[in-house]
């Protein structure tokens, strides 16, 4: 079955068909079309294009034709060019010849727009659910590692000392940000574009207050040859899911290099690790690696997506067609990476002893003992210059900085007193800290509040 | 002159230091890095750690620095590794020790991050101004055009009849939405960093809310891992930049086809027309073509941000100082071209001749034709195939629709009248279109003057 | 069943094999897997690591294994890792103890690579294969069309008559390059991983080169760790569907606008157009629209695995499990627009009548007359400012180049002569082209014969 | 000056010109332009479109414009359209009106591609030399390592024993493949457009085989149409680009991860390391950083083209002008990075000590203490579950592999005798191995040899 066929004199090949047929992927927009169809159906009756008997049977058929979906009594069959041609098909069998004036006055390039916006806007509902869900994960493990002293890594050598609670809330404001741009994609997502008609409206009086009210959509569309072509709403999506993607990505760099032996800042236990076919002592962190690869899938369905849309004129093309593979399938990753990612990332355990060790030499508190100059009147960059002599001359000398003893130290400085050594210690180091946005204490507690009430948000 | 190097027994080579240094594609970002390194004396100033006086000689040595900059006095010289090296260097020569307390407790990395966010806020402003300029040279040619009937197209096949004013605003809204993407986007840049140190906040008192203050932040930083490393406001503004490059293209593709003689509807004149060196009567559209082809490279920026930051490690990179290179590059090409683009737009010419007379066989009218049908209670999908029937007729035997009688008509459906003859014409259609959105007279008077509205906000 | 184990002291849970398994995407890499897998049984008794009665154990047990298969027997079935681990269960079904002797000294790195290379060594002669289909065709109708003039374009602006077979020959010199593309990449795929281990190799004494001559690999590898880790073979060929993709898109670029009725150049029969379920007059070039989307998805599965292979650190990384998803949609793309594309090319009209006309005043000759001119010596950019100005004067006077009579050309330059008259028709000047590469009769059959033999090699 | 105008009754303003011109950028062309116009000078005089005497004068001219570029005489202004009219306007003031008639017969779209071309083949040349000078590196540091054990990791976890030697020489081959793809990619650079004017030749007899010969191409364009608008040549060579960026980008997470204070593996030395502004104790990759980050670039240059070029229809379009602007971007990236890359790889300090201790517990062995059983006669993958439990025992109980005692193993497997312990060793199981390609001391020897060969190559 095909909705259109009246000027041609031959009906397409099976080939081709088959080639142009999206229905294999936009089977799961049978919902938000069949929604869509009550709507109009209703409409239609409201302007009296179609009767009350008759939009009772279409509202009937309808129920029929969703049941049907939901006992998987329909198959992604490639008869039909797409999900509307199937539903129109499938209610004619039982509503009759009210089936045929459902679609007045609306062309299947207003319809497939608004049935995939119907279902983005659900599923962008459903990631921001998600990524509350592992918000919350990450400020419970930074509330439980609130305390233990860990280094913040610049070009991945350790920079200055933290907490690891500090460390992990990091990774928590880059997915706030990731919220709200879902939630401006979202607004993008929820506006209507019925009543455009193919790209110049119709002549049928359709009521779009109605239907937008009906489709609980936020704002209806302003001109109606955009309306049926614009794709901007699915690239703003891409394009947060992209950002998101790099963010998830990060932290899979982070927990691939912490969790090698010469890190061991991190085991992953046994049930998220996996091991090799050849060699009996590997426990591998493919988990991380694979959530980082499939971000270039991400990649791949944004540019996808903008070079297909690049120099196309304006009105509906048939390339847009291509819009909803990249989306689904961006969808679909992002999704079943947030279904497992928090889990695995709540079950990491962290070896705070590596940890320790790693930073005892006090190297690390160089930052710190500069800026303990500086309090004492020293230029900064003359401090910076005196503390980074200190630290060669300990590497030349196989010292660590964290053993000097005050004469030694007087000989880079006289500035230098007894008050200095807390700092050289990167716990001390912490306590000394007092911005906000600082893993002090205090201003640590201001952060982890206001994570907390925004993982809410 | 280098900021850093006494752990250091060995300077770096001098085709590695000219290899690493950013300062020819930073340079840009002077009067930003001096404006933040004010209002870091001023806070250092209120802290304490500096004097009053030392204070003074800053500002006043930053102002003479600001001035040789102005007067050109400054070279892209790489003998700096960065713009605030040399900035440092040259403010020295002018404030003498003081300057060397002015990057206490400061690091670059969140230095370079706040200049670009002060440098990317002041070009957002800028862009959105400039389009703004152009919805309003829309706007006006959407009003000239108002009753002019012109074929909407799917599929670059004429669909259903609009007027040009229509047509023209179809652009307008797309524009709105970059608009709201800018706006997101600068919300995004409009947050600092400083205060986060290298990556985790520094020991001194630095007072953050007076910072913010000074340099008109809207925000500050929640966490100093996450400040000194993100680049997301950087790629949510490449994104932005990609969508309006998107817009830019699909109107060159327009613009393009409409001038080939053979639609005939766009005259390009000679004062934005290129010739051939070779074919002397050549006039050709290499304006819209090159636009077209310079959205390819702005694309090309985002996909080169998007791949230098996957993966990466938590805490800056080096990798990030490729950022500006993509981001200066993409600001320069949007905003070149949104410098001429308005122009070039407004000095078009449409062919009302050639418009008319592409669409005057009546066969875009087809869709209004079956709604008639319909209104008159035939079922649309049986309206659908009647008009397809005659349309087909009509083509084998070579008459136009428009031409049809009323006898004839009737012998596809007796429902046809002689009230159907004004949707013959595509004039006629348009008197008859009703919804918002439309190019329905009415409809379109309100869509103008919300486009008139909106181009102000 | 999984590979490994015995070092863990839990086993993974069922969401995370489901997350990590590529079966459902390597299921087509079954009949290579049992090809690897038949010579390394038959390399193992070789060097007697495994009996002959073993041998004879896996081979039998192999065919049993491809049986089911090819019966249909095994389903993608989620709780294997992948294909290599279903296929070794199955087979241990069949050949009992045997089958845990197979995978000796062998990693599931080197097998993965050497499944795919063998796959895809069998999709580029399907592929090209595909091509050389296309490419007769194009000769076929490049030789049906080679008397009809055509006007070549630039800027989409008509240029310079060629013929339309000249046009069409156009085509076929891309996909040319892109066979030797294919071949090259073709050459890097022929490269044998095995012997490699993991990433050092084995202390087995495998026999490559019985492997390589088994599984007819043109040469092996010469470095483990490089051998499992390397994916530049699936880039490269990535990279070839990409140009060949631009391609496609080009043609479809040309026949979609070539299509519309104001240029008319081309009928697209009905079996290959769509219409619309809304506008009952519609024919659209959905074929070319969808070709020239689904080229953009193609760039995006090249991005995809650019990103995911960018920073990766040296040996075998779980990311590049995602290589395959990318392959495998690119190739799918790929040959199902190659099956109908040929087909659908060759069934367009091209409407001669239209063509013609679209060329007859002449203003396509523009060059030719120009140089006449210069062979009567005038210099060039003299000669092409005279005719410039002869263009802009008809233009204004509306009339054309070709009506023009010896007195009116005079005026311009006593150079012309009545034996310019040919060059005013384009036609005549086709005759006059002299150069190859040109659509000049005898030329244009020497490349037809280049081009015939070619599409054989 | 501009090459055309006849036609036109107004010029372009200056901002259009400003915009349009590609001067600022195609400015390196110069010489291949002026190489290109004496070849061409030479076959108009061949075939008697110009005397010897103006030939002469031609000749004589275009030396002075080549002397003018050399001494700085010419500077970019943005008066030209392009490089072309520079030197055709500069050519007039010294040959006079011979130079007016040089340009018969000659398209800018042809002289454009074959400038670049000329230009590319002359870098390919000079980037595959650049890679043989890296490649002479890999192979003297190769032979230096070839006995330093270490560790191939696969998912950066310690994998199999190899040596320092063949790790080295896992990069080497990577680079010999980018050669080919250079080599495959000048190939396709190597063939001329010239005598195919804008788009269908020209009906002066030009001598296509003479200029082929002149400018050293390998062979002709065989269709107009084609030759003067494909973009191929670029495409393919910023593919090889981009493989080579992504080779050189796993070098440098390989370092940076090397790097690090818990790998200790490489020191950087000072000279090519990066300090802190902020923190005194900093000494940072920057140097793998950058170029990791700048790889991102060189894909940002292939996207932006594709892009470019996808959908275009036939003939040449103004779009093509930004492929300079991305190629020329990537041969600067990819040369400026290869000039430096080389030295700075020489430069890095192998810690043997760190690397030795990171392996000496045995663990990496466990491939091959396997094996062992195997040939003992043990299955593999009961091998593998039997080392698998040895060393999670280990690991449970704190002893290494390497210390266990033949009674212990013996625990785990009768098959197990004293033999066994030279596999407990890294360095033994390197002196066990057997396949080529492999790090085994004779096969390395080999590999080193054929590395040492293929580089001169």
């Amino acid at each position: 079955m095909k909705l259109w066929g009246g000027r041609f004199r031959r009906g397409p090949t099976d080939k081709f068909v088959s080639f142009e047929s999206s229905l294999s992927f936009d089977f799961r927009l049978a919902p938000f079309d069949i929604a869509v169809n009550r709507a109009w159906a209703k409409m239609l009756a409201k302007i009296e294009i179609i009767s009350d008997s008759e939009l009772k049977k279409i509202l009937a058929g309808l129920d029929d034709v969703e049941n049907d979906f939901e006992k998987g009594r329909i198959g992604r069959d490639d008869k039909f060019e797409d999900i509307h041609t199937l539903i129109e098909d499938r209610l004619f069998t039982y509503a009759g010849v009210a089936a045929r004036k459902l679609p007045a006055g609306r062309s299947r390039n207003e319809l497939i727009s608004t049935d995939v916006r119907l279902y983005l806007r659900d599923r962008i509902d459903y990631i921001i659910g998600q990524i509350r869900g592992f918000q919350r994960r990450l400020v419970a493990r930074a509330t439980e590692n609130s305390k233990v002293v860990f280094p913040a890594f610049t070009h991945l050598q350790p920079a200055v000392p933290v907490t690891l609670g500090h460390f992990i809330l990091n990774y928590f404001w880059k997915f706030e940000r990731d919220k709200r741009f879902l939630k401006f994609a979202k607004d993008e997502v929820n506006v209507m574009p019925l009543g455009a008609g193919a790209a110049g409206g119709t002549t049928l009086p359709i009521d779009r207050e109605f239907l937008m009210r009906e489709l609980l959509f936020s704002k209806v569309f302003e001109n109606s040859v955009d309306a049926t072509s614009s794709r901007d709403f699915i690239l703003v999506f891409l394009e947060a899911c992209v950002n998101m993607g790099i963010h998830l990505s990060g932290i899979c760099e982070d927990v691939v290099i912490f969790s090698t032996p010469h890190f061991g800042y991190i085991r992953i236990p046994d049930e998220y690790s996996t091991g090799s076919s050849l060699m009996p002592q590997k426990k591998n962190p493919d988990f991380f690696e694979l959530v980082r690869g499939k971000t270039g899938k991400i990649m791949g369905n944004l540019i996808a997506l903008m070079a297909a849309l690049k120099g196309l004129p304006s009105g509906y093309n048939r390339d847009l067609q291509e819009d909803k593979v990249s989306l689904f399938d961006a969808i679909d990753e992002i999704t079943e990476i947030l279904e497992i990612f928090p889990s695995v990332f709540s079950s990491l355990e962290f070896d705070e002893a590596r940890i320790s060790k790693s930073i005892e030499d006090g190297t690390i508190c160089a930052q710190a003992v500069a800026e303990y100059l500086v309090q004492k009147g020293v230029p900064f960059r003359e401090a910076h210059g005196i503390v980074g002599r200190i630290i060669a001359d300990c590497e030349a000398a196989g010292t660590k900085l964290r053993d000097l003893k005050i004469d030694a130290l007087k000989m880079y400085s006289n500035r230098f007193a007894a008050d200095v050594f807390p700092l050289l210690d990167p716990a001390g180091v912490i306590k000394q800290l007092a911005v906000s946005g600082s893993p002090a204490p205090l201003r640590f507690e201001q952060q982890l509040r206001m994570a907390y009430e925004q993982s809410e948000g």
